[in-house]
């Protein structure tokens, strides 16, 4: 309650936790939680108590399980369904090295909807290795789970145990007489058997020993099954049913609600400090639902986020139009090119770090055919407490490499809207990317409505141009006025377009300034930065061109204003930046020149 | 046999391609190919028998569907696995717009072992939409199937059919005596019965109406099970067998070597030139085998591509240190993950173009984690007659902004070797890039060994330098001696190290020149030159640094040859683009005041 975090899932775990640590021997063991934010629970008893109120704060505990933290933590994770894959890897290895090894992974089974997890699931039923699948399922990934997969495990939940049917059965086969063709036919059922009273008949099918369902709550259940499954050769699958949330009753009564919280009070599991409101999350989904109103090609498509990116509203008012397909973004990416292959506009929403995910699907089967597929990216740039693997840092490079894409950010919401309206215009695919929150929103002042492709110069200056995409092209016109104040005349671009760029505007601005600064929430590998970089190359601008951006390296964890900062992406910060190119850049003739016709160079304080 | 292409799939649904244009009604049905190398019977019967002798060639029918080639190709494939998906979304639409209309996928059992399409099965199986899905099932992806999926589908192809069983057991019920625990029992298990004789329950469990096994060249059967299949409500999967190859000898004879084909001699099946050798995909082969037998940490991953990758020896020597995972590249880089956290030394062998498939693993559970697997990207650059699909055009660009990763590109056999001996000392993970076949590699004259993060400068000259990436160094060093002639000085770089610069060196470079320009095999955003660019303005340096790679389109199939000459890749090209620059390139002060010094600007004659 005091750091905030994912609550639901830990809270789902304690026992389980607790009996896997009593069966199996950590370190030397290898225990791996899928996704990881289940993990609380499981760092309080592996020697990171004290420190568990540090929790996603800034230098403190991470909220998933991490290599560097800790022994016992195999494997790190963040995104989900990795952990089958690794802990084969690590089953593979002790068999390698003739070590005796126990191997768990601990995976939802929204995580199960995930193809990787499928792919490894095919891999590790056929390889003859000591790894124990947990399934922990709680019928709820972060939004109510999804898909043939989910309807699967609720009839499993519900059939009687295989222990107990056998039991029965085999008593009916002792009172009998033998022989007869009846009898002969049951024999011939017997092992036959197995396959109708076995709830988890899917994952024998892969060739996985299934063990369960049973309640995961109950201790000496888990301990009984967990001992079990640690006796038997080859994979095995134990199917544990969890609540989420359980023994909280605010969680267990809310738990989509309390996946993920902000500190929030005990008593009531109210957040201390309401909502933000006004988040880029909020405004998407009221303009996706206007737009809708107004165009029936449009459809929503989301992969287990319908929260997270403001889609709930849509689900809904158009349940048709809406489709949650699980944690399954390869898929998700498809299925748009598929409807749009019909003449829909479908939307895709979701997370900069979770697109990733299906970068092949966005460049083999959207981009390639040119379809006009909408990519709306949410938590682009900086996220905060979620930590490195959750950084948006890396969605403008790895999209701008993709031909006839149309990418976009915007930087205020009034861009949002216009963007959004833009793309269904677009005869071919675009990415709109946004920030988490609404940090900066308020200072951008007021922009032009948005003409096809064009960026918006907000501020004139003959010194510099500060090139600036985003929300942060609000930190820019601080920084702008912080320069002013030293006498540095700073212009100020709102690029608005990352792909194609509006090359006429930049390379006019470009052509009256010293030196050129862009500013990016984004990895300056690739990103907006290299693609000004690249246009000044192709048309022998001899102004520098310096980027700033997100670094070479994964951003630990902090508070959004906390990382901007830490990475000058503050208007500080920029304004720091520019004042030491200016007295490092070279002066090439011409610009010199410029500057010597207008006024001499202003002094800088640094 | 004339133009060479994918030719065992397509022999192998002759029969079913002609059963499914019997039965549905295209281009209204929608009749998608998964990877769509089977499609050449396809084209045939839908318009394009007179073009079929231009096969892969430049100007000429594509290898796989493509949505701008026939209104019969309702979507274009190359890539495995997305059938499904794009069909459901088409299938939507349909429901969308109250359109009567059938959706036919049609995949392999070797794309089954990818998640993604396992993601779309799972969302397939719980819309009541009518797709139906053909399972092609020919034992045999490329190589030679693996998984529990594969398994479980050569057990299904052995089981007796459902109706029989189903029979027997009415038979055996309807004469037993009325009453009793044992009849009772039996109605118990009448639902359940179901079950143990239907060898599709997997997909039956996910949703799925299930019809088949069946004789995939048997016609008649074939447009009974698609006519039942087309009647029926909801999500059908019809499990058909065939053979690859069928019904030419050869080819059923060697469906592994004859999966792939350059043009034969039809008669024997033989290739009419002799396969080139020599290859780099040969060369890692030969390597790899070599330092596994020096360095036990060294263990193999492929997927599904392991003749493709020149694996096979190494399978044959080392099975317990070889992974074919089947064609799941997410999984393939999450295992080789494990493995590295064991002290392995994991080589994921794999097309560039594949490799985008496993974006984020590479980034999330690899790079993040900086755990020292190496990546043996084969197939990188321009690949020629598969088309834009399979061009390994991004690799540089989508790895160059990972975190902690080395990325490299050898320009010769030799440095193919030292490039893995090196990534073999690295504590963290790393990547090698080469290309198919073995083009250019004669001329690129004597290196240098490798030193760690080393560039090699392999000729000076002061008017311009070209830094070159990759085999291609070569056409660089014959491009500096066709500028001689014309009294232009080109020095020559061999970079080697994409990631990190070898940046003392290109800076040495960069500031005795009045021109840079890099040459890669990849997109141009993001890529080599762009890292060269960054580099550039990071420090000051005034010459104008131009790029040349490959454009910002998908490129059309073509021979190698073709392509890098259609691109200026080739050394006349590059000489041509050198001269263009230097004649349109503004004389920054510096750079003319050391040209000044020492020779005057040559005649330039274009």
């Amino acid at each position: 309650s005091r750091t905030g975090g994912h609550l639901g899932a830990g809270l789902g775990v304690v026992e389980l936790t607790i009996a896997i640590h009593k069966v199996f021997n950590t370190p030397d063991d290898r225990l791996i939680f899928d996704v990881g934010h289940q993990c609380y629970p499981h760092k309080i008893l592996t020697g990171r108590r004290d420190r568990i109120r540090t929790l996603r704060q800034e230098g403190g505990l991470s909220g998933f399980t991490k290599r560097a933290e800790s022994e016992y933590d195999p494997f790190g994770a963040a995104h989900s369904s990795t952990s089958i894959s690794a802990g084969l890897g690590m089953a593979v290895a002790a068999e390698l090295s003739h070590t005796d090894r126990n191997v768990i992974a601990v995976i939802g089974d929204g995580a199960l909807t995930s193809g990787m997890a499928l792919e490894a699931l095919n891999d590790a039923g056929h390889a003859n290795l000591n790894l124990l699948v947990v399934l922990n399922d709680n019928a709820m990934s972060i939004s109510p789970n999804v898909g043939a997969m989910a309807r699967y495990l609720s009839r499993a939940r519900s059939e009687p145990g295989y222990l107990r049917a056998k039991e029965q059965f085999e008593s009916l086969m002792r009172r009998l007489p033998s022989g007869g063709a009846l009898v002969e036919l049951l024999e011939r059922l017997k092992s036959g058997v197995k396959q109708i009273f076995i709830p988890g008949m899917l994952f024998e099918d892969l060739g996985f020993t299934y063990l369960g369902p049973l309640d995961g709550h109950d201790i000496p259940a888990l301990l009984s099954a967990l001992s079990q499954a640690k006796r038997l050769e080859g994979p095995v699958l134990v199917h544990v049913l969890t609540e989420k949330g359980k023994g909280y009753s605010p969680a267990e009564m809310h738990c989509s609600r309390l996946h993920g919280v902000a500190a929030f009070d005990l008593e009531t599991g109210e957040p201390i400090e309401p909502p933000h409101g006004n988040t880029f999350t909020e405004q998407f989904g009221t303009i996706v639902n206007t737009l809708v109103a107004q165009d029936d090609r449009v459809v929503a498509i989301t992969a287990a986020m319908c929260d997270g990116t403001g889609l709930t509203d849509f689900k809904r008012h158009h349940p048709a139009r809406f489709f949650d397909v699980g944690m399954a973004e390869e898929h998700a990416v498809t299925l748009a090119a598929g409807l749009a292959c019909e003449g829909l506009r479908p939307v895709v929403a979701i997370y900069s770090t979770f697109l990733q995910r299906a970068y092949d699907q966005v460049l083999h089967d959207v981009c390639l055919q040119q379809l006009p597929v909408i990519l709306a990216i949410d938590r682009a740039g900086v996220v905060g407490e979620d930590g490195p693997t959750h950084q948006g840092a890396f969605d403008l490079s790895y999209l701008r490499m993709m031909p006839h894409l149309t990418l976009m950010a915007p930087a205020t919401f009034h861009e949002l809207d216009a963007m959004l309206t833009h793309a269904l215009t677009l005869p071919g695919p675009s990415a709109i990317r946004y920030p988490k929150g609404r940090a900066g929103i308020e200072d951008a002042g007021p922009l032009t409505t948005i003409a096809d492709g064009r960026a918006a110069v907000l501020r004139a200056g003959d010194d510099v141009a500060l090139l600036a995409v985003g929300p942060i092209v609000s930190a820019a016109l601080t920084a702008a006025d912080l320069m002013q104040a030293q006498g540095i005349r700073a212009g100020v671009m709102n690029a608005r377009f990352v792909k194609p760029l509006d090359a006429a505007t930049i390379l006019q601005v470009a052509r009256q300034v010293r030196l050129v600064v862009t500013v990016e929430e984004n990895v300056i590998a690739g990103g907006f930065g290299s693609a000004v970089q690249q246009l000044f190359a192709e048309h022998h601008i001899t102004a520098p061109c310096r980027a700033i951006g997100l670094p070479d390296f994964f951003p630990n964890q902090g508070s959004r204003a906390q990382l901007l900062t830490h990475f000058g992406l503050h208007p500080e910060g920029i304004a720091e930046f520019v004042v030491q190119q200016l007295a490092a850049a070279p002066r090439p003739q011409a610009a010199v020149e410029t500057l010597a016709s207008s006024h001499t160079l202003p002094p800088v304080d640094h």
